[in-house]
């Protein structure tokens, strides 16, 4: 026999398998609903990459046994008080847009117009500032769930499925010594995600164009929550010491540089450009999720029964 | 609510816990046979640790459903004599030794006349020399699996119910990205370990007193079993870099030092003596397990139902 191994020991997940289990839990929830929760979409931004991503959001919803309903905005202007008309009509479940819009501040603040009741994407003040404080309830009763913004919950149920997050130990804690480098510090998905994964226990390093922080519990998770200190490593020793690379960079040239990548790590892609070399990661990752558009449609829904649930209490 | 969480984060796992799913399975396969098998427990060397631990293999081994018999040999000379008479015996099935008798390399010796058929201790050659050329059968037909030994197994045992092990990845590659720094290289343990899971896809780092060396699969996991290279490294650069630490140094004084233990590693101790300050290595480490020696014997029962099972082909 030969020493050496021929095949790449890399697994390659793909989103749709990590879905499934999420998909399915939804359609035996809609299954017992007397009538359909209805989604809405908002879409002001003509731009064919958003007006694809809302025709999947709709096939996935529908499929799933909801309603959903499209509505396409014929200027920036108007989406702010269609958003208003979503809000109050009383046949509307969820909410969600399709940013950017303006590409700006003013996309914050468009975000910000969505009901807390009908905000399935968990962008709502209320909601991040939780997610911060690692704050998971509503009340104080601990009925009402505080929803979690869906791509980086997407990524968290990428990294459990993984086998990443280790059960056990005790919830809140899962990803005590871990090490992650996330390429995005977004607030929608970059910035709460490093802060979601730190307040699980992880190590993490988020860097943007500009610089690195740190996000971390401390000593023995000494912090109830994260804090944030300034990184003083370059990218290249922050990766080669995480166990985990996630990017997001909306950028067709972007490539994450494959040295970088410690032996045996895990590699998940949440940009909808491919930031790994498919070819390369593989040669040297332990698992590799090229893209996870289909968990974050997912939890984007699931965020829609919760929401119901909510209501309901 | 406080910034801090008083209750240190690390979950301290006792091996009775981790040995449970073990000493089930066998019970319920020893329930079906139509008599007990026996093994014999060979004790020559005088020593009070040695006989206490007889007598706890003696009783898990009854407990468990198997004959257990204890033989005292006065002088060590006549132990190979005993050895040579329970390998003949129609009424023994499997042969434990207490090591150390003379503590040199006539032990290694003697452990060599245990019977391949006879050996739950899986230190026979052929068992070791499978286990470090990555082969998991004795036959070309797959029906006879290698027996391993029983410490590096419990160990591997222990790392699986801890989730270290992946079981997304593919058998034989599910400790792909775990970095293990092992403290100890005997030929009965250390060594061993070091191989089973650089073998399973780990880098290992294995120190003992003189020097440290690096067992590995190489880049990719690109060979089918591990080489093994010298480490310029020292062993706290090792440790500070180690999602593992294990150790076992026979040793009341040793204490592996709780300042090259990384944020949220996993620390195992397979010693007799406890390697590490428990109040200390709890507020550093993930998960913390003090004594195997439960897991151990489980795995020598386990070894002992293999080779009837092996005979019957």
């Amino acid at each position: 026999m030969s020493a050496e191994t021929s095949a790449v020991p890399c697994k390659v997940v793909p989103a749709s398998r990590i879905a499934k289990k999420y998909t399915e839990e939804i359609k035996a929830q809609t299954a017992k609903m007397d009538h359909k929760l209805t989604l809405v979409g908002l879409l002001a931004n003509g731009d064919p990459a958003a007006k694809m991503y809302a025709s999947w959001t709709g096939k996935t919803a529908n499929s799933l046994g909801f309603d959903y309903k499209l509505i396409e905005v014929p200027q920036k202007d108007l989406l702010e008080e269609e958003i208003y008309k979503a809000n109050d009509s009383a046949d509307v479940d969820g909410i969600i847009v399709y940013f950017p819009v303006f590409g700006d501040r003013q996309d914050q603040y468009l975000q910000q117009c969505v009901s807390i009741d009908k905000d399935v994407e968990g962008l709502n003040f209320k909601y991040v500032s939780n997610m911060y404080h690692n704050i998971r309830f509503l009340d104080q009763e601990h009925t009402k769930k505080s929803i979690l913004p869906c791509t980086p919950l997407a990524v968290v149920k990428v990294l459990e499925y993984l086998g990443v997050y280790n059960t056990l130990l005790d919830y809140g804690n899962r990803l005590y010594g871990k090490t992650v480098t996330i390429v995005n510090r977004s607030e929608i998905v970059g910035r709460p995600l490093a802060a979601l994964l730190a307040n699980d226990g992880a190590t993490v390093y988020s860097a943007d164009i500009n610089d690195i922080q740190i996000y971390e519990r401390g000593d023995g998770l000494r912090l109830r929550q994260h804090h944030v200190t300034d990184c003083t490593k370059t990218l290249e020793q922050c990766a080669k010491g995480s166990d985990i690379i996630i990017t997001g960079v909306p950028s067709k040239q972007y490539k994450f540089p494959t040295e970088y990548i410690k032996r045996g790590a895990v590699c998940i892609n949440f940009s909808s450009e491919k930031n790994f070399d498919d070819e390369a990661v593989r040669k040297v990752a332990s698992m590799y999720v090229p893209m996870i558009g289909k968990v974050t449609i997912a939890m984007l829904l699931r965020n829609l029964l919760r929401l119901r649930e909510n209501r309901s209490e």
